[in-house]
């Protein structure tokens, strides 16, 4: 049975595929509005099961790619991702029967079920990152090294650009970003369906209704007055990094990326320390003085200090109260050969990467 | 009766392509080798007349994109253009009956005769410059400012790039030259099929006759013991403007470009005068102190001073004695439409296009 997301589904994954995006995957309150102008209009936005599609069935793997930044500002038009699945099933002469996000993310989660609503079909509840990432070889479905060809990238204009037939997911990367960069910096891209045996084998499952679950426990704290930051670490197995307050941000748009870093002064417990966290479209290293509190491919998420909530790339400002959060990484971006990518090596750190320890208890509280 | 080139003609067109080229065009002996080879391992490359396909003919206008000293030393696998031409031909379902050049120019004059060889078609005798120029949207068959839609490049690895529903021939030539950059300055573009009919309105028509016109006029007076910078002058209504030796080359690879500008000293009757020339893959614009002698779309082309034979932007070296010809372009250039692509405003110059006389009587001796 299809789970058919309602409102209040809508809201919750808007919530916790934030907190899974690491600070990136697309701005997540433009995700959710489109999400519910789509319910509004009458849309089914669904979502399926891994084990409900049968094995050959094909999957489109998409998303939008691009700074958050720009995205934030160029909501398009609203059927690109329905025009680029279309694009690349019929380029191929296939039927898809669904599509699955590259990534998890406020935008991204949404996107793919969107795009997949417009075409009567349902979305995948599985990504290829378990987070948000900012380069396509580094969603698992091709840590292989096989890079999917084609992908079709549409922008807000329906320009259509085709690419086929290159070697390796990172010159894939390079040849769509110079694009999207002359597309104005955002486009939507479909990627080569996949059939869903593979699919299985290569994806981070469930992560749709994880995202649900986090949003959940946070709304439900609110609720019931509980502390909301707490909810999130029981459900994600994370703990608080840091807390404090941001005092610099610099962040720029460069080769269509946005790079930056933050840096957070502390307060309560982390008085008179600073934390410094880097950024490419996501965080990716969180330093506090020149202690290493967590690194790729581990989760690190912004939430504002009082109601967990979620803060992005694209929206963190001087000023704000955050609470830096460390979530483990899904084991499967955890293996020698997923690290290769996603690794701090990949992201041009010279660390090792050391795995944050999973929390088994309620974070301490800050 | 299309006219089957053999290796005499080959030697001609190559001389006279790249006299019209402008100096661009690609490297004239890298397209004669390639088009030599095809000869000896039993290719037929056929030329054929614009009156003698049927109006309804489709025909694919293609040429190598890229900076001209890229294309010196990347000389591709060889089946890149034919790769192309099939490529858009399916991409749209339809047969193409020809090929045709975008530009007259050494190595675009012959990728298209070798593309349609490959795949058993002539390439029809017109081209889209009547000389070669750095930009897609000057392309004559495209003034009316409608982008040909697919365009398709293929690289020397087989990488296919579609670029489909842009508007605008400038923005197709800002899409495709940064992928023409991504995949490593290189490339062969095939574009949208046009009808016969629709050629023969647009075209410049017979350059590849009047480049073996030309290349046997300088062959015969080399000859004749007669002057070959002369004949060429007789053929096109070109003159003399300045002669001397190459004192400074400033040439640079920017933005998928070569830029750049020549100093020649001047010898004979201009001993103690500098000729600047300019380039942008072609030769631009000609001063000799602070008077332009030649300004797009005029033909401003280098040959050396002994023997009549074309030096091309990318082989153009300190010491060489030059003889720079001014050679009127075709009247299809110089429209007001025209002008809006090829005039010297296109190219960022503040200057009026005073087009070049045409010499009626045997140029001057230098």
């Amino acid at each position: 049975m299809p789970w058919t997301l309602n409102a209040d589904d809508v809201e919750r994954i808007a919530i916790g595929a934030a907190i899974l995006g690491a600070g990136g995957g697309g701005n997540p309150q433009n995700g959710k509005l489109k999400a519910l102008l789509h319910l509004e209009r009458g849309f089914t936005l669904q979502v399926i099961k891994l084990d409900e599609l049968p094995d050959d069935a094909l999957v489109v793997p998409m998303g939008g790619m691009g700074a958050p930044t720009i995205g934030l500002e160029k909501v398009g038009r609203g059927d690109e991702g329905s025009v680029a699945v279309k694009a690349v099933a019929d380029y191929l002469g296939v039927e898809v029967a669904a599509t699955v996000p590259i990534e998890v993310g406020g935008g991204n989660s949404f996107e793919p079920i969107v795009a997949a609503a417009q075409l009567g079909l349902p979305a995948v509840d599985a990504d290829g990152m378990g987070r948000a990432f900012p380069e396509l070889q580094m969603i698992s479905f091709y840590f292989d090294g096989v890079a999917p060809s084609p992908v079709v990238m549409i922008d807000c204009l329906h320009r259509k650009v085709i690419i086929e037939n290159v070697e390796g997911t990172r010159n894939v990367e390079r040849l769509a970003r110079a694009m999207c960069v002359q597309l104005g910096g955002r486009a939507m891209v479909a990627d080569r369906p996949i059939p869903l045996w593979r699919l299985r084998e290569t994806c981070i499952p469930d992560t749709l209704e994880l995202a649900h679950h986090i949003g959940d426990g946070v709304l439900g704290a609110h609720h019931a007055g509980a502390d909301p930051i707490d909810a999130v670490c029981q459900i994600t197995r994370g703990r608080v990094l840091f807390a404090g307050k941001v005092v610099d941000v610099d962040r720029r748009f460069e080769r269509g990326y946005n790079f930056g870093r933050l840096m957070i002064a502390g307060l309560d417990e982390w008085q008179g320390a600073t934390a410094r966290i880097e950024l490419q479209n996501e965080f990716l290293i969180c330093r506090m003085d020149d202690e290493v509190l967590a690194i790729v491919p581990d989760l690190i998420t912004l939430v504002d200090s009082d109601r967990g909530l979620p803060i992005t790339t694209e929206i963190v400002r001087y000023g704000l109260r955050v609470t830096v959060l460390g979530i483990p990484a899904p084991p499967q971006l955890k293996t020698d050969q997923a690290l290769q990518y996603v690794g701090p090596r990949a992201f041009g750190y010279d660390e090792e990467y050391r795995p944050l320890e999973p929390s088994s208890t309620p974070a301490q509280s800050r």
